[in-house]
């Protein structure tokens, strides 16, 4: 439930009305607006007369009962979008960011190149994944910790922030250096693993599962928001379909319809989305005229050799035509490029 | 199995050439290219020794056996892009063109209304439901006849060529006047409608079925054209997947994905794809980003009241500005609004 | 809308009370029960007065509206189950009939042979593919009218009554001698060929569409009920995933939800349900103990030489031990093997 | 790789010939047959020369390459049906085992009011969720540690084995007197997790994930394997589609496939498989008939007040029916109630 204050409700009012709620058990918060205040209720709400504390409270505009089952996530209780601030770059509202890097840290030399020539290129953020989870067990699966200090080595080196996977709570310690986590696609209904996360006051980057509806994909956002850690990016991957002709189906519609449910900020990943290199340059396109927030790009200086994902990487001239064109197409959006 | 001619052939040696397979039994089709022509053989070719005629024949270039199922469709067989002339508009090749009406014809004025509208706004196509297929027996099964009267009233009256779907073989004496025959996505597998099409030499927008994949889709494209139709538009309309916060999960990918595989033009249906009135303009943005060459868009003067589909169609209001939007957009990529 | 009149109403007094509704514009139709008679009202009923109508009438015991969009396929207008007649075999309530045969008819020889085989193996009825639908226009797309001779021949040399599916209306002629008409899944939602079908006396068997809803295979049988043909038999045939393990994924919970829902009789076809001949005896004997009426097999003399679907076609040996499990699990369920 | 054994080949053969492959950096382990004994290789086999390995070794029956990712769980490595020996108990090769109880522990009467009467019934085990993985955080996420004592009370009470969720590796200590782990659909793809259980001595119960195929499935189960852990059940429990008339696609064709593919046992869930009471009877004949080692079935002493998930549990009584009919069917099928 949102209690919208008047624009002249008085700071003492509204926190005296939050207050009595406390007093009462339910956890509210308040809600900066533009223009307006907002309080809001989570939880049971069924006992709560509305209408009477409407016309009772004269600084109270009006109330609303907010059915979704989502409720920090929700832009009804959050009407601005959420900026998530990385090391100074901003996420969301305006800014199209683009994070690129291999799918694997394979060796220094590797991650060195990479970073150093997406820098140049102009992404402001590194990627690259230390802790892989693949199908099989007899995959690569990532360098682990080695990997996670070659990664950090790259950040020294090239000052771009790091973005990387957290497969499992034992291994947070390690991510201390760590920008932005990331939630893989078979970890967006790991509850605990969402739950600790928000405990942290890290952003975190929350990647669609693979056959999740974008209504569980809101509410295991939720789980982080709920835990006090607001800084959530949401993460378009693409999703299980009978299709074979690309790996996964990139739902940018998820765009707009998340555009219009939440304020955090959305972007998307066409590597993962398509599964090939020579499909990844047009669906970035469609994701910026479509109003992403950004895009996460598999990179590699040798995709023919990779360790992993080589077939849906672009190698380092490509991402800087990419990025040439990214861009091009920002600036037409009016988007600050991040 | 094609055999790319030498820039220096000759068209005799060329046309003898196919002539000799025509005498074998095969039915071969000389296409021309913009640098070299081809000779395509459809059938069989298991027997035939590719490697040996290159060799023989001096004004052979190469080659090359196609292992996709389809052939008239594939772009091996046929370079160039295909361009599909309707009444002086063309469809294809750097042109974006705008279909724009009702879901169904329902009266007099409200398609007259219509048609004026979006002309005024800059469609140069006009669409229109006559003959509707809906789940249910109950529901508005369109005007029939003469819906399609109305609409030929229409096109008349402002000019507009005009896209109505064909139901039933039987149908077709009255589509004459129909600029474009739509072949919806419930009869994408429809065979016996496909190869009465082929037959014609009228343009078919042929829409993707709910659960067919991109090579099914080429299929059916391949029933048409093998019957002597070149002129198919393929459309992309949402596909069905786990997801209920759309109708249909529009997939974008399948335009870079059919630009390779194929030389058809390439529409999408944002109203289907999405269900949502206020998902359409960001979802044609992005369609215009990933090289669609048109878009197919349900109006109409009072949605609200509309007898179908009003909830995924735009008043006039909305259309006008989104034409705005679109003819920007268009000048961006280069196209030319058709 | 559904009246329930009481065990006592008299003959009379039902039917002047339907000719009433008549008289006002509906259809009225009805609905004789094992022990109360119904009178069903089809349309817009929004401003019938149930309520009033029940209480004035003493001979009504209740009124029920009905909020699916399937009416005459729907269980509450019609409560005992349907039994389709068929050449004296009756399919549903209480049976379990096996239709046996082909993919497709290829030559006499083979559709001789193998309708003798089941018929002594003891499969009442016999299939065969005559017009074929095929996702390729160069693939086999079966005898056609040879192919319903060759298949009449076999009936008449055996004595089984014949299924074979229909493409498009024109061919209607040819089926006359044909015992139950198929609908494919490619052709569950073609409404005007289902419409068609409505106007026949004759049994028709509607398969489910690859990504059709269990209430839209209802409401696509109930375009053939509206048109006053009872006789429809559905057919779970698998639907479209992601698994590539499997041709499709046969929903054999289908069958208990589609019973709660209608008083058609339920069949499954493991053979495109699987894809797969090693697959098949698992899935009847699965489907048997789901309830199921009957199971439409691919059998052939010599599968792998098949001109289609050899991979999910049983042999006759392999049949003739299927119907002995079949006959046995029958027996166990109560079943009458039809 | 698999070296498949002379029926006279010795003991010692046999070793020293696993223990050159162990030399030169393979981890070879011997399989124990029926009839022949097996020697396995995983890893890249690349360079090793089976055919002349074969001819060189009078003991050896014949080599094989196993081509499918998966291979301790490979029914190729591992002939014999695996049977998982819990507290007495055997789970898989001719038996049936039903695993029944709440979705969720909720107290002391509800458990052991529960726990004593599918005892009564003649379930021989005993499942209770404490740790809950629920996609709103606002929702019963389970009584946790409270929760798991209640169960191991009802265990003590009882003596049936108890089965119940793992959700995170640091809740491994609580889990020493549960029976069997379960591993949730959402954490099928938790790698971590199933490393950690591929390190216990205990039997993991490990459920198909909402969007996974067969084949993932089973490398997933080849995590735990990998680790040293043989006491894998695998748990079909529907997968996400596109209908909505049961809350999930029961993939009963999964048991056949999987039958040939692993020598796991193979249980059912029917409860989430259809997400309604009144589909669980018949999708738990259907699954005896199709050959699943076992069901784990919802039962609640009151499942209009479950605190989660009561639609799809049965009451006491109807479990109670429930096991009579299984009884019935589990006796026709030739399997032992275990």
């Amino acid at each position: 439930m949102i209690f919208v204050m008047k624009k002249d409700a008085k700071r003492e009012q509204i926190e005296s009305f939050a207050k009595k709620f406390e007093e009462i058990g339910f956890q509210p918060f308040i809600s900066p607006g533009t223009e307006r205040v907002s309080v809001c209720l989570i939880g049971n709400t069924a006992s709560v007369d509305m209408d009477d504390i409407v016309e009772t409270c004269d600084f109270i505009e009006y109330g609303r009962r907010v059915t979704e089952p989502y409720k920090k996530a929700n832009r009804a209780f959050h009407p601005q979008d959420t900026i998530v601030n990385v090391g100074g770059h901003k996420i969301g509202n305006g800014t199209f960011t683009v994070i690129a890097g291999p799918c694997s840290v394979e060796n220094t030399e590797q991650i060195m190149t990479v970073a150093k020539s997406v820098s140049a290129s102009g992404a402001p953020m590194l990627r690259g994944g230390a802790f892989k989870p693949r199908s099989s067990p007899y995959s690569f699966l990532g360098m682990g910790k080695d990997g996670l200090e070659l990664l950090k080595a790259a950040k020294k080196e090239t000052g771009l922030p790091i973005v990387t996977e957290l497969m499992e709570i034992a291994d947070l310690p390690f991510f201390e250096d760590v920008d932005i986590i990331q939630v893989g696609a078979r970890n967006m209904q790991n509850f605990k693993l969402l739950m600790e996360l928000g405990k942290l006051r890290k952003p975190v980057l929350l990647k669609r599962g693979l056959a999740n509806t974008l209504e569980e994909l809101l509410l295991a956002a939720e789980y982080i928001l709920a835990g006090g850690n607001n800084d959530v990016i949401l993460c378009e991957r693409g999703i299980r379909t009978f299709e074979t002709a690309t790996r996964n189906t990139l739902d940018l519609s998820a765009i707009p319809v998340l555009r219009q449910k939440t304020h955090l900020p959305i972007i998307i990943d066409p590597s993962h989305g398509t599964g090939k290199r020579d499909l990844v340059q047009v669906m970035v396109r469609a994701a910026i005229a479509a109003g992403a927030d950004g895009a996460i790009i598999e990179t590699h200086n040798d995709p023919a050799n990779a360790l992993c994902d080589g077939a849906q990487s672009l190698d380092l001239n490509q991402f800087d035509e990419l990025m040439r064109d990214i861009r091009r197409r920002g600036e037409f959006e009016g988007k600050v490029m991040a």
